[in-house]
Formats: structure tokens, sequence, C-alpha cells
């Protein structure tokens, strides 16, 4: 038994965190290797004098970030690891959601109420799965207003002015904060740009980059093949051409980066939009190396990485850049908060940081100083790691929701992407019908769906049909009708 | 007496409004010809039986608007009217401005407090005449926070999500009312559409003329010589040549529009920035001309047109297109209320109004639904034509004891340009010091004063130096004592 970590009952950092850390350092610094084998948890839980629990949430991190992988007969093993990827974890201080928030991602679901009609007569019932939709049942509306009010005193009233173009200091000092314990991005607030939401932030970067050898006069923007549309529409807007590289279950195909002969990639590795893959930790480390090889810049857009159901959050790329001078990290509070507040942020390593303070002009300014104080007083208080738990588990069970009745009722004619993460998931299928037919027929029984295809960067059709399910605005008993509704109408 | 006006001393429209309406009316009806004499102002007074005030205003209305104009020793003389703009004028409800809120302009001065050192010593005290600068001491904030605040009920929870691409139909509504009652705008809520501030309008209008014959493609944009440097940034960044017009003192020069080949032009005919002129009716009538001969499109950019201090503001070019064809017309509230809520507007004609509905992609969802619904509920209460009218007298304030601090300390070596609107002037001299050395002095006497080359379009230099002085965010105090330091260092 080669596994001796220091475990502290009495810490703060709950023991399967202490434990995940201990391994995953025995990995990377080359003490555990690959293709060796880890204990059984039943075996290594006996070795330590702990219950099961804290091993099995162990390896189901390393598991989740590609450390290690589990297969049939050979039960876990070591990835590839090499060691320059030795940073970028955040601070147990925030590592708690595991637990109480973590359960088994399939609930039993709730038996569905038949009073509701299968099929819609004139006046439609809508359900809608639509994308963009969040929960606000749980939002702290008065706490929120309350600290929004505290705003209009005569001291803060600097905060009714235009505002610091690259944001407010104090916000800047909250996101890096933020940004390191949930998502482990490493960035003081003097490389950090507030923007009004990930479309601003993306020009802000795309404007950034006007003057430097990664314009669009210098380099095309290679892209996952299927992408946000908004996103891909402001990189055109801005003169770049956009490369397609194929994805595969765990991220974009590295040879085709370095095919494409471009220097910029925009990616979304903690959970592809829209197919929901995770990128491995393996794929991310070759990813960090063409940057290294080419002189290339990552564009990470981590638009929903706080919702990951199996286990911590999936730790971003930026933190695993050791060296932070080639990853380009863009965050939102449009899904972990509420749209209308309008405020993302994006932290830039340290030449394009210097670059930003000439660069962008003062027009740049369009986050409300008011919301971002109002964030920043939210975070001050504790309430974001607070709020950000209860959605993870209000999400987690819309998710195991979604699941279980796909389960139950469309298996296996179709199946299921991107469930691990995110408000939304995939429903694909062989069965000849196309993307249009199937929405149409869910548009007969009262249940809107979305076309997958608006997404796709290059022009190569999949051969199956993949159907956009967003959940984050509809009960757990709205999922489970809708879902029904759609098994009804897509049998054949 | 030709002038025979049914006056109303029982109507809720001041007389001077109603006697300015009758005989502009006259005008535009013909019966009353170019070059022709209007009576005295206290034969006018005797003839209707009424005080001189009335008539004294009426007249600075229409000499302010270019209906009339005022030469020595021949008096009042009617201008050169064409019949084709008989529209256009704010319903008289909110035409009460005139009485109280516009005193003669220049008030007596009060007396600077000797108390302030002229010379900044080693903790400078600096005086900043900062442009963008405004006065929040009179802004509403007891009441803005608590309409804010009820948008925290249940009802009102889309006011979370991302909201209506266009703006929020319910503001729309508001500011399609506002507009015409303040600025003479005509356009229903349909065509109107909400951004994040002037630079971000900006941007929604170059987006939407991308597929139109205005497109970049197809024609480069009219600018006038000197104009604001974000608004020219952001014209270039979506592909549009500039072209510059020079100005002359009642706007710019249409023959060298005619001769730019341009069928876009970008004019501040309310109040010239940054050199303060208004455009002339007989301009602003050339100019719908130039749009009709050309099939152009004329974008105004009203930024301050609230703040007009002689008579009631200059109605807006886009109220007087009667066709309501060729102007795309920009409002802002930055100035008239705080940049902070990030809010402006534009007014499209009807075409571009359909396109926009197709064209305007969610990611322009910038303002922000909280503060749209807070500023629709500060109108629907009449609050913004009183917050309006006390911030006139508040900066008419200000700007009478900038005026009278440079007639006393600075004149005749420098002339004020554009102080009749607005929260800036500038100060121009020949006296062969250039901006940077008249700056550096300023600075020397802890003054922070601006140039303006910055916002030259074209290469030629003037002959004179010019400083842009902001006035906004300065007491009366602040101001008279900044001219001294000035006058003091500026001498020669």
């Amino acid at each position: 038994m080669e596994l001796l970590p220091l475990l502290d009952a009495q810490s703060v950092e709950p023991l399967y965190s202490q434990l995940y850390r201990h391994i995953r350092g025995e990995i990377e610094a080359g003490r555990l290797r690959a293709g060796s084998r880890l204990p059984s948890v039943r075996k290594l839980a006996a070795h330590l004098g702990i219950s099961r629990t804290p091993v099995e949430d162990a390896y189901q991190q390393l598991l989740a970030e590609g450390y290690a992988a589990s297969r049939p007969r050979s039960g876990i093993t070591v990835q590839i690891y090499e060691p320059e990827f030795s940073r970028g974890f955040y601070r147990t201080s925030s590592a708690e959601p595991g637990r109480k928030e973590s359960p088994r991602l399939v609930l039993p679901a709730k038996k569905a109420d038949p009073s509701i009609p299968v099929h819609a007569g004139e006046k439609t019932d809508w359900i809608d799965f639509s994308y963009g939709d969040i929960d606000l049942s749980h939002f702290p509306f008065p706490l929120w207003k309350k600290l929004l009010g505290s705003c209009f005193s005569p001291d803060h009233r600097d905060l009714f002015r235009y505002g610091d173009p690259l944001g407010e200091s104090g916000f800047r000092e909250a996101l890096s904060d933020y940004a390191y314990r949930a998502r482990a991005v490493i960035c003081p607030p003097e490389r950090i740009v507030v923007g009004a939401g990930t479309h601003h932030s993306t020009e802000q970067i795309c404007r950034l980059l006007q003057r430097t050898p990664y314009s669009a006069a210098h380099s095309p923007i290679a892209v996952e093949q299927s992408m946000s549309d908004g996103i891909a529409a402001i990189m055109r807007q801005h003169g770049y051409r956009l490369v397609p590289l194929r994805l595969e279950p765990d991220g974009i195909r590295i040879e085709d980066l370095y095919d494409s002969g471009a220097r910029i990639v925009y990616t979304t590795p903690s959970h592809q939009f829209p197919h929901g893959m995770v990128m491995s930790i393996g794929k991310r480390r070759r990813l960090l190396n063409w940057a290294a090889d080419v002189g290339g810049l990552i564009v990470e857009d981590d638009y929903d990485g706080e919702f990951r159901y199996a286990g911590l959050p999936i730790p971003s790329l930026q933190g695993l850049d050791a060296a932070a001078n080639c990853v380009v990290y863009m965050g939102t509070f449009s899904r972990a908060l509420a749209p209308a507040f309008r405020l993302s942020y994006t932290a830039l390593p340290p030449a394009l940081a210097i670059a930003a303070k000439a660069a962008l002009h003062p027009f740049d300014r369009l986050a409300s100083p008011l919301h971002q104080k109002t964030l920043e007083l939210f975070m001050a208080g504790g309430h974001m790691q607070r709020h950000i738990r209860k959605m993870r588990s209000v999400y987690q069970r819309k998710m195991a929701a979604l699941l279980a009745a796909v389960r139950r009722c469309l298996e296996p004619r179709f199946r299921v992407s991107g469930g691990g993460a995110g408000l939304h998931v995939l429903l694909e299928t062989d069965d000849g019908r196309d993307e249009a037919q199937l929405i149409r027929l869910a548009e007969a029984a009262g249940v809107r769906v979305y076309p997958t295809s608006v997404y796709r960067i290059d022009p190569h059709r999949g051969e199956s049909a993949s159907i956009l399910l967003g959940f984050g605005g509809l009960d757990e008993r709205r999922i489970e009708e809708g879902v029904r509704r759609l098994a009804d109408v897509w049998k054949r």
C-alpha cells in the first residue's frame, strides 16, 4: 500500500478532499505512475481507518478530472500525467459541497401528476425546454434588495458615475478571490476586466487582441465544431475566420488544432457547449502544450462551470496554466445568479492585462457599477458560495429527474449527452428522423425543444439528430411531464 | 399688426409658449415671410394687453431655433422658412420650463471664498473641469431606491432574466412618450431600441446597417470635423471611413456634405460636441433636403439636448423629418440622470426598425432590465420631467457662474464657445500658446482642463488653441475659484 496520507479528522477540510489532494499530489509528483492501480475503496478505507464514503468521493473526483480512469475488471488506474501542471486547485474552504450537495445523480423521480393533460388543447399548456432560462425561485431577493439599497448612501455616490473602465476595483478584488475559490482561477485583481455578460467579454477580448500578434490579420480562431452562435458572430464581426475542430468524447481533437494553423483557440473545457463533454486532464495538458509549442492563446469560456453534479467542479484550464501566460478565462453570472445584472469577467495573462489598460476605451464600461457593488457585497458576506451550493443541488435534482424520465420513457432510442453538468442536455437519435421533424412533433404536443445544428461551425452534418433541452426554468414535475409528452409523440 | 394670436390666460400652457407657437405657425404657414420684421416687444405686449416678459421669452425661443434673427438696428426679422417642416414640437404640457427655470443667463455671481488657496501646495487641492462629470447632489436617491426596490417582488421576476433584445416593452412605451415631450421625437415604441449608453447604441446602429445600403462597404460616414472620440472609434471598428465636414457657427457646412459622397452623416445638431454650436433651422432643413436628394441617412446624437438654458430646448431633427424616414435619433440618460444606469435609446425609421427585429442578436441585450423598469416607473410618476427641470436650473446657475467668471477674469484674451447649453464650454485664444502649454500651466495651478484636439477628425490644426471645461460636477464656488486660478497662470 503506497498511499499514506496524513488525514486530519479535525480539519475544516473534509476527509475526502484531503485524500483527493494527497492522491493527486502523488500522481503529480510521479510517485503514482500511469497505469498503476489504485487500491479498492474497501481496502483503502480499512487501511486508513475511515469510512468508505470519503474514499469513494475522492476517487470520483480523480475520475472526473481525468487523473484516474475506471475500467471493468481492472479497477481504477492512474492516467498519464506530465509534471508541469502541478498547480491550480481551489482553497479547501470552498471544497465542502461534495457531501451534502452531491448525492448520487439519479434520485428517485417523483410520481408524475396525472391531472396534467398530456396533450395541449386550444390553449396550449406549453412546456418550454429553453436553454437560457434559470430557476429564480431560490434567488435571495430580499437580501439582494437590501445590499443594492445600501449603495444608495452618500458614501457610495461614485457608484452612480461611469466607474473604472476595467471594472470597480473592490469588485475585481472580490472576483479574484471568488474565481480562485470556485473555479481554481489564479488571477490578481489587476488582471481582471469586468464585462456586461459573456458576449460583451468576448467583444472586449477581440478588441484587446486587435493590436497584438493574435489579431484577425495574424490568425484565425480555432473553435469547437459546435459552439455558441452569438460568440461566433462576434468573433466574425471582428474579422476573425473560424476553423472548426472535431469533438471527441473528452474534448477537441488536438491534432486538428495543430493542423488548423490557428494561434488562438476558443474552448468550453468544463462543459462543452452544446454537447456537454468535459475535457479530460490529458487533453487539457496537451492543449497547454500546444500553446507552448506554437505560442498560442487559449480562450476558455467557463459559462456554467459552477454546476457540475458529480464531485467537485472541474478546475479551470486557467489554473492549470503554470506559467499563467496563455489562457484568457471568461466567467459569467448570468447562469449562477441572474442574467439581469449583466455581469461577467475576464482573467487575462499579464501581457494582455498591460495591453488592456491602454486599449480598453472608456466606451467599454457597460457593466453597471451598482450591480458590481451589490455582487461584491454579496460575495463579501459569503452569500455567493451558499447560493451556488444551493443552486447546484436544485439543478442537480432537476437533472436527475430529467435523466430518470428519459431512461424510463425514451431510451434506448434516444441517448442523453452532457448529463453530468450544466442546465441542459442533448437528446440524440439515429432513428432516421431529423431535428426539424422531431421539433415539429414536440410542438404538436405542446413542448418546445431546440435544434443544435444552429451551433455547428463546420458544414458537415452529423448522421444523428441532436435536440437541446434546457431545464433550468422548469420544476421537476414539468420536466417529467415534458419528457412523457415527447415520448408519446416521438414513438414510432 | 399682422399678429393676432388667440391667447388664453387660463390655459396650463404659459402665455409665452402660446405666443411662440402662434408666431411659429404663421412663419411655417408662409403668412409671415422671410425678411419681414416682427413688432418690437413693447408694441406687441401693448397690442396683446400682456406684460413684456412672455413676448421676450417667445422671441428668445424663435431666435434660438433659427425661425428669426436679430440684427442691430433692424430688430427681429423672420428667417427663410420652407413649408415642409411643419411638424415636430413637443406637447405644451411639457413646455412649462420656460418661466421659472429660464431666468436671464448671467446671474450675479457669488463672492468667491478667499479662504481657498489660489495655488495648490504639496497636497494639491485639484479643481477638475472634467467633461463626463455630473451633479449628483440633486439626484432623488430615496425615490429611486424605492422604485428600484419595488422590482424585487414576485410579479417582477421576469426583470431578472435576459429580457427583450430590443428593450423592455413598458420602458420603450415610456421612452416614446418621453422623447416626444422632451425632445419632440416622434417615434412609436416599436421603433425604439434600448441600449446601454450612447456608445452601445452606436454599436447597435453600426450592426444594424451592416446588411443595408448604408453598410461600410457602400458608404463612408460624414462627420463633424470634431466629434466624440469613442463614437469615432466604434464606427471605424465597424469598417467605416470617416469624412470630416467643416463646422460653421450654425452647424456643419452642407456643401461639404454633398461633396463628401457619403450617404450617412453623424451629427450633434442640438449642441455640437465639443464646440457647442446649435444647428440653425435653415441648416436642419438643408440637411433633411440632402437626405432626400441622395437617399441619405442622418444619425442624430442628442447627448445633452435636455440642457438648453435660453428658452425651450431645441426640438430634435428627428421630429422635423416629416416623412420620418431618414433620421436615426440617439438619446442617453448618462447626463440627464446618471451614467451608472447605463441606459440609452435609439429611435429608428420604419425600414430600419423592421431590420432591427431580425438583425439585433440577443447578444445585444446589455441594458439591465432592472434599471429599465426603474426608469419606466420614474417617468410614469412624472418624476423625470421634474428632475430635468430641476437639473436644468442647477446647471444653468453653474454655467452662469462660469461665464461671469470668464468675463471677469479671462476676457477678451479668451473667448467662450458653447455657453448656451450642456455641461461644458470651450475657451479659445489666439495668443499663440497651444493647448498643451495652457493645460500644463493650469495643472501647475491645481486645475485640470482638457484638450479638444483629440476630438478632431481631420488632420488640419486650427490656429487657435481650444480648451474644454466641463463643469457638471463642480459647485459654483469651485467653478469661480478654478477660473481665477486659470486667469492667474494664463496671464502673460
